[in-house]
């Protein structure tokens, strides 16, 4: 471990009241030291498909180490579990409701387990801050992960997936604050395919663009965003206030005629 | 003091302009290291009694020598004086306009000070930045309280207090971003006493619960939540967007019949 | 460069999504021990004028040596420039899109550069991440700027200034979050007249006034404000929502006669 850990936290608190800070009393508590990262704490109350996808995108872009405490637990106080997962040599905590599935699905194979250790005094509604955040700071600790938990072999995965080698179909997964919506269309999909043409919930949208400049300001555009899936966006605007599309919308592809 | 402090910051500045950046510049400017954590800044404008309770969270789970700047400061370049009280072993630094209420009346005895302190310069409406924030820093660099402040006994209380012993009625004093209601009901009012039954503006909540999964989705429920008061709640919904309560309402605790 | 470098952020990702996360990825990957400093990332999106003005407020009280990470970039992936300024021993990352202005009104002369460095690969959409944050840590690790960058004169600026010395008018520049209206009217342009009197949009303001206290509540009142920029507010309320003014509404500085 190095001397200054790294712990991210993701959760559907949102930044009104003090739970976030309750959360990091807890880290700091005992890594007087660490850097305490928020990815976000907006994603919608018990939105686990949206805190999913938020949550893989943490574990892409951060350094090996890193532990990553993610708290949307519409179920805390029932006798669902909670999960540590490793992959990328990262560890995430987080209940075991379908929250690591994004993860699971874009990263595979992760390793799962869950977490047995218990305080000996715990709340009944706010398991992020009484269990959850000390097994985060143990583990940030060094603490081994044997001594907190056991292997197991079946998360809870929510109902999402890829587009898979090959399918001309795919799905809107996630609308962005500047109103770009990201679908489950990985990269390398469409990456050898110069012709394809994009259609989002029957309506044309075009080709496939390089970047937003590509089309003059106010139209629709399909690019491969930052997270490196096919996103639907409106050039200096929003695709989400103009396009009448949401999540779950079908995107198809098609092959362009010759040009 | 250890070599990292922690200090947090409560305000009703939102995060939308720069203010919170500028108390953050003035205390990194004199601690490059230290650990400056959020509590939160979505205190309603002015909101005293919703910012008294949200401090008071943060007391109570942060470790020994932390400070603790609070600035929400409707009556900034007027005449009112700025606080420091300490609380197991922790230092909070606001303005005395009731902001310590919840924090005396939860932990007492707190120990009060008035900030004698002055800049050679000040602007007269951002006394966070230009008075509160060198102090906190000051404090959390080891300086010696009583070069700063003079003890006072008689700091300025909102007319809010912790529900009685024996007491059969409180009220609603805080709602969170899930729609909770928090109550000034302790847990030890209610710990003893399992055949309560509560009832919240006139309709029946039920018996005192657990945890959510002890209802079904959608209804209604009392259980003691993790800031160890009564809560009123809805499972997997708002109690604030269902029930047509309101901060303020009465909360009445009755024995039930035996069963 | 001190053994902890502080490294600002200011963009218009909001909270909401990971972008943010994903620029501190970037940052601390490479400087684990960095302090990281949100300025705001609630500029409106595309929002030039605001993101500028934010920015000036980070650059005017933060420490020497600071780094200031500021993305604000509606024409990513097309051929604008990305610039580094260098002001008050402090060194400002930015697109060369006019954010770099209200630092440029304020504080000049600054210097400014052209990042000629760019990383083997990128994205087409999130330069912010990709290039502006892995030269704010080459940097802020004392990476010398001649290696990343060229002197540039002709930045990007925006149609924006400060009133001018002897002016009786300016202008609305910006709206804080308790609906105060700065203008763009230095404090040293009415400190050494006592008698004027502040209109806004044709209405009557009053004399300056020193702090809100000298106005009865809910009344409307100019003062400095702590930006040292004149300001129009509304004693405990909101000039924004009391008042009709608007960014851009026109403000006069009249002599008042003899009392």
């Amino acid at each position: 471990m190095p001397d200054v850990p790294i712990i991210t936290l993701t959760t559907d608190f949102d930044l009104t009241d003090w739970y976030v800070a309750s959360l990091k009393s807890v880290l700091l508590g005992s890594l007087r030291q660490a850097q305490l990262v928020d990815i976000t704490h907006a994603v919608p109350p018990g939105d686990l498909l949206s805190g999913s996808i938020v949550l893989e995108r943490a574990i892409a872009v951060f350094p090996p180490a890193t532990i990553h405490l993610a708290v949307v637990d519409p179920g805390v106080g029932s006798s669902r579990r909670i999960l540590i997962a490793r992959c990328h040599e990262q560890l995430i905590i987080c209940p075991d409701n379908g929250l690591i599935t994004w993860t699971a699905r874009r990263h595979p194979p992760i390793e799962t387990h869950e977490l047995t250790w218990r305080p000996q005094k715990s709340s009944h509604t706010f398991h992020g801050r009484d269990i959850m955040a000390p097994a985060a700071a143990a583990l940030a600790s060094g603490g081994p992960l044997a001594s907190l938990a056991r292997p197991i072999s079946d998360p809870i995965l929510l109902d999402i997936a890829l587009a898979a080698a090959g399918s001309t179909r795919g799905h809107i997964i996630y609308c962005d604050r500047f109103g770009n919506f990201l679908t489950n269309i990985p990269a390398d999909l469409v990456a050898a395919r110069p012709n394809l043409c994009i259609r989002a919930a029957g309506s044309d949208i075009g080709p496939l663009r390089q970047t937003y400049s590509d089309v003059p300001p106010g139209q629709p555009l399909a690019l491969i965003g930052s997270s490196d899936l096919l996103e639907i966006s409106v050039r200096d605007g929003s695709a989400a206030s103009t396009l009448g599309l949401n999540v779950g919308d079908e995107i198809e592809m098609m092959e362009a005629p010759h040009k």
